[in-house]
């Protein structure tokens, strides 16, 4: 007997209109689903190309359940939303994915380290600092990296403290101390798993971060790292979403020491911005498998057909309001490069306004091509800051 | 001085609201353009993912003009619209592209095949045939291909009368006759040129059509041929898509004769059904590189990554109404089956609801995953029509 589905396929919920829900909501079209965003933002990125808009804030109850009872399914596309209403909405028998009770878990970055330890998974070694501490700081020994529990990313949140001379950049939060991982490089791998327990697994890939900021710089795909250190970077991440019983996509990072270990840093609950690349150089990108994954269809081939290069387009520093995009017609010119702008109407120093693909059967002319779009491609404001007015 | 645009990119309007015009509208949100949709049907493909919808027919002149004087690029995903409305409009100043006066002649299959004789483009021998005439068809000789001037799609519009013992099946309009080519394939080839004479050419595939109908059955791409079959394919498609001065995407159907001369059939000036695969299989898909084109941004990359398969997906048969999608997660099973649905709220027999892609790394795989696709999906509805009722 055939598999049948009504039309629409079905009704995707996604809590978060951003630019990871505006992919997903397109790959959703193509699968012939619809999509009603929850965002506070009026005209938010993933609003532009959904069906229904439900304006308000990721932790308004009444919202959620009406999201949630008008969708088929319910995902998400950040971590910092209401996880224990989602659970509860869950328990009444919604659709939510990935369950909101695994939510809770990575959202905390406690608690997500815990689960590293109960499940053997390899991570940095880590003690609990509900209130930031010098003695305790100090006993733990450093150099170290303090997380608070809850609300970061991008690098907010983290704070690396070398020595103790550095305590004074310690966060006032509760959070965790774990140690300071020297690393050969950072890693990151896409895990799909559906209900059923399949599992496909894209490359692992590498992130270049800016020296000193923890903001992604560019991300390098597939990684320069032997066959051995893919497949182990590939298999701790499979394991991770494994014995996390997760449901969807998964981005999960990893640092590889310089002894040739894999080690998960953390592991976020959504497709990540490390697999945008996925798009233009896999055969099934990660919003297509996401949605594979949650409406329990059979998960995607996760081949990459081309090496590539991505970068994030950041807001210029000292431009704030409505956009002004500055070298596009170069940065075009430039062959296997894909522009992605993400509709959002102002930006503002270091907001991510979209990101470039660059694709070249050569991974280092790939890379080359990147960084002169980097150089090319700006976005500033249509009025600069600070501009003397006369 | 480096280019400069501001945010949105571009305001781009389409005449129609079908799948071309949806899949386009995606790419001009990637492109950070706004997309304004002119269709009669209220929902229709593109709608469903544009910011506005004139709901409009392609012929009402005060809809047009509102749509150019909202965009700053209009162009159009189907040919059987107001190209005198939309030529005088661009004599205003408004930018529409391609040219409605090249729209004029390519919409009208006699002016069409006159401009290919004018230019020296291989075409099939034919004389005008204003009045269908027993004798006339007679004189110019059996087998022949008899053309509508206006509004022929998808094999409508075309008769192929082989003996004059076909006569009856003539159709009674105003039109051509054309030399009946006796072919050892179809191909297509999509040429891209922007307003400063740039040209892409994509790889030349071949159409494979249902015995007896002129409906593609699936797409194959790169198509069969030698080397410089393909190169004498692309050359003549770009020589016609120049010597008429298009600017966007065309697609270019041509005959491979027995003798291997490569001769033109006709041209659509817009994006193609024979290019869908572009969006899995190469650098930049057409719908992007149309774009590029209207909006004067240099050209995207051809390059075809992987071989592909292309199949549409026709209401079946018999069944009308709500659709019912039949066999999807048997086809999503197969490694690299991309499904695109169309979004369109009612199935009847044979209308296109969607399409698939198919890539794999050996193109006579791709063939045959295709085959078995379509054996597996089918757009039905949840009432098959004719169900007795008790």
């Amino acid at each position: 007997m055939a598999s049948q589905h009504p039309y629409p396929v079905a009704r995707v919920g996604i809590v978060g209109g951003g630019q990871l829900a505006r992919m997903m909501a397109k790959s959703a079209k193509r699968l012939g689903c619809t999509v009603t965003v929850l965002d506070p933002t009026p005209g938010s990125p993933a609003a532009q190309v959904a069906e229904n808009h439900i304006v308000a804030n990721y932790f308004e109850a009444d919202a959620l359940r009406k999201l949630v009872e008008q969708s088929d399914v319910t995902t998400y596309d950040l971590e910092n939303i209401d996880s224990a209403v989602l659970a509860s909405l869950a328990a009444e028998g919604h659709r939510i994915l990935p369950d909101p009770k695994l939510l809770a878990i990575i959202q905390d970055k406690l608690l997500q380290k815990q689960a590293f330890e109960k499940h053997g998974i390899p991570t940095a070694p880590f003690i609990s600092m509900p209130e930031p501490n010098q003695e305790a700081f100090a006993a733990f020994g450093y150099p170290l990296v303090q997380k608070a529990r809850r609300g970061g990313y991008d690098g907010r949140g983290v704070a690396v403290l070398k020595s103790e001379k550095d305590w004074s950049t310690h966060l006032p939060v509760s959070g965790l101390v774990e140690r300071y991982i020297e690393h050969e490089k950072e890693l990151a791998v896409l895990v799909a798993r559906s209900p059923s327990g399949e599992i496909k697994i894209y490359p692992a890939v590498e992130m270049v971060f800016l020296p000193g900021a923890n903001v992604l710089d560019m991300l390098i795909a597939p990684a320069r790292i032997s066959e051995k250190q893919t497949k182990d970077a590939q298999q701790v991440a499979a394991r991770a979403v494994t014995v996390l019983e997760g449901v969807g996509v998964f981005g999960v990072e990893l640092f590889l020491t310089h002894s040739g270990e894999i080690i998960v840093n953390e592991i976020s609950p959504r497709t990540h911005n490390s697999g945008h690349y996925t798009i233009e150089a896999c055969v099934t990108d990660q919003f297509e498998q996401h949605l594979r994954a949650v409406l329990s269809l059979p998960l995607g081939d996760t081949t990459q057909l081309i090496p590539a290069a991505l970068l994030n387009l950041l807001g210029e520093p000292g431009h704030n309001g409505t956009p002004l995009v500055e070298g596009l017609d170069e940065a075009l010119a430039i062959p296997g490069v894909s522009v992605h702008l993400y509709g959002k109407a102002t930006t503002s120093p270091y907001r991510k306004m979209g990101h470039v693909t660059v694709v070249d059967a050569d991974l280092s002319r790939a890379q080359e091509k990147a960084t002169r779009v980097k150089s090319l491609l700006r976005i500033k404001a249509t009025v600069p800051e600070n501009v003397p007015t006369r």
